[in-house]
């Protein structure tokens, strides 16, 4: 089964949510947080084991591929799909599936993230097989993780009927996809026991999702099968540059699964699946010293200090902290940020302002 | 009666409470708060009008010398006395006072700090001159500070019967100098009214100090004539290297004040003074914005960020505060401090446990 079984890493993104870390050149996939191995590294690593190096494809844009092939020279280099400009994960996931069913018309994706973390790596593995399994039954599988809190920062996916159970995991059908919640909503989706959090990790055969663009997105799907056509040819930048740039951009979820018919998901537990959305999630993801604090460099100086993230990024500097409590402090060359913790989704609001007054070189 | 009246300025400290902005090689007078004069020349600024260049003195160490005369190179090079090594402050002010004895007998000197903040300088002017007045009666002169709030950072002096008042101000002698009180004491000395806060500022005929000196310190004062003799001569340098490190290291306060007759207070109310002891202080004496934050830098992006002091020293990088309360952060090339304002005075266990864990580079 796993021969036509490839993974496709979307690795495009921009987040702004880990700045001053996370910088327009150096998104969010290629920094280090608490390990030697970038995001977008332990992103390959974990797939070792199902996916050889050349059946994983990384979707970018050519600013960011140049490193991204740096950090992981093993997958070759006709597998990095090159995007003109973003268009949204509905157009990556189109160029992926165009490109694979022109090099293999039988394929299963995987579409999987560049920028998460994932505990479980295992659990994590057998469930892109369960998927695959489920997906070869012209399913749309997406994986839905058992919320551990009422969290506001995930869309939601409500469950419907299960459909079977497959080594142990059980497959339901899916009633409704739902954006981020107010935390009331958030609250009773909780108690319902009966949501998942949206992962947007999706396995498909390439076939049923380019039949659900012709579908649902007619207008991109005539777009990715001439880009289809062209792939691998001498035309294929001719053709590329000239269709992206009309694309409208948009979501995967909301272009596809939101109205598609045939959608699975698989709820995971015990994943250890996190989104890594916020300087406040590394609390839940690194480990933390005795009195809860996390220390990503070797100086420092911590005097009565709590609940707080230190990290210090090539500057070299002594950092001390004294009385400091669910406090976030990023030391990096030229930005330092220091937040509340509980604040950590406001960094995009600094970011915003300096946007607004034109200091790009900090952005 | 001017033209006798000398100052001198302590200026050899290294306090490590504005520790990392004040370092061992870049003491608390060199710093600049706020201003783009040190506090050093800051203290020699609001001597014009009452002391010529040629009539201020200023007694510091070799290591810092030629710092304080670039900064200010007005005073005559044969006015900074060198002390070979730290002896407290009863010994700085003997090496004045024997010094400028031998220059002009008729001396009255006014013992001033090179590190604090004096914002009224028409009335600190004019106590040193009532202060004069009244040390040419052979009285020991202090300038006490009318306690603003019940502080346990400063020592006390209580006072005694009303002496005299010149030009409006009143003199008083001294009952009794206190160390720094319990929080308890501060607040009854407060709610006496009888006590003022121990400026750190005497002004006295040299001839009377030293006759004090000859009463209560012996040992120093032989030390301090045999300097005096050999001060202005070729053996100067020979002379005090040899005496020097036999000196028992003595506060004027414990050697001299706290047990001599015949001194005098000048309690001062609104001079606006202040000892800058502790980052927290400098919210006493630096313009706030309207939302009670002291920013000394330029670049800096502000997000709910209250009552939080901000110093950015030669970085040149942007901060950016979200969510921050009562913080004092400090931005140095090679240190980076967070502290919690009410635990301004931890600084410097901070520097202790470098000290301890032999990172002296950052000291």
């Amino acid at each position: 089964m796993n021969n036509n079984f490839y993974a496709v890493i979307m690795a495009g993104g921009g987040g702004t949510r880990l700045w001053p870390l996370s910088r327009v050149n150096r998104p969010k996939q290629m920094i280090r947080l608490g390990s030697d191995r970038s995001l977008y590294q332990i992103t390959c690593d974990r797939l070792a084991g199902l996916f050889t190096p050349d059946r994983i494809l990384v979707v970018t844009v050519a600013e960011q591929a140049v490193e991204l092939q740096k950090q992981v020279p093993e997958i070759p280099v006709e597998n990095y799909l090159l995007e003109p400009m973003p268009r949204g994960t509905a157009s990556v996931v189109g160029l992926a599936a165009a490109v694979l069913h022109k090099r293999d018309p039988q394929a299963v994706m995987a579409v999987l993230t560049a920028d998460h973390f994932i505990e479980n790596i295992p659990y994590f593995q057998k469930l892109l097989r369960v998927a695959a399994e489920v997906a070869r039954k012209n399913m749309l599988v997406t994986l839905g993780i058992t919320p551990t809190h009422p969290s506001t920062a995930y869309g939601y996916i409500q469950r419907g009927v299960i459909l079977e159970t497959i080594d142990g995991q059980a497959v339901y059908s899916v009633r409704r996809f739902k954006e981020k919640p107010t935390a009331a909503a958030a609250q009773k989706m909780m108690a319902d026991e009966d949501h998942d959090w949206n992962s947007g990790m999706f396995i498909w055969q390439v076939s049923d999702i380019l039949a659900e663009f012709d579908h649902l997105m007619p207008e991109l799907a005539q777009s990715l099968r001439e880009i289809g056509l062209a792939w691998d040819t001498p035309e294929q930048n001719q053709v590329v540059g000239a269709l992206w740039p009309s694309i409208k951009p948009q979501t995967i979820d909301y272009g596809i699964m939101e109205r598609a018919q045939r959608v699975a998901v698989l709820p995971a537990a015990g994943l250890g699946w996190n989104d890594v959305g916020s300087w406040d999630s590394l609390f839940e993801v690194l480990p933390l010293d005795s009195s809860g604090n996390i220390q990503l460099n070797d100086l420092n100086v911590i005097i009565d200090t709590q609940n707080s993230l230190i990290l210090s990024d090539g500057t070299n500097r002594l950092v001390a902290t004294i009385g400091v409590d669910d406090l976030v402090i990023i030391d990096t060359k030229d930005v330092l940020l220091v937040c509340r913790r509980s604040d950590s989704q406001k960094v995009k609001d600094a970011v915003q302002r300096l946007k607004e007054t034109g200091q790009t070189r900090y952005l």
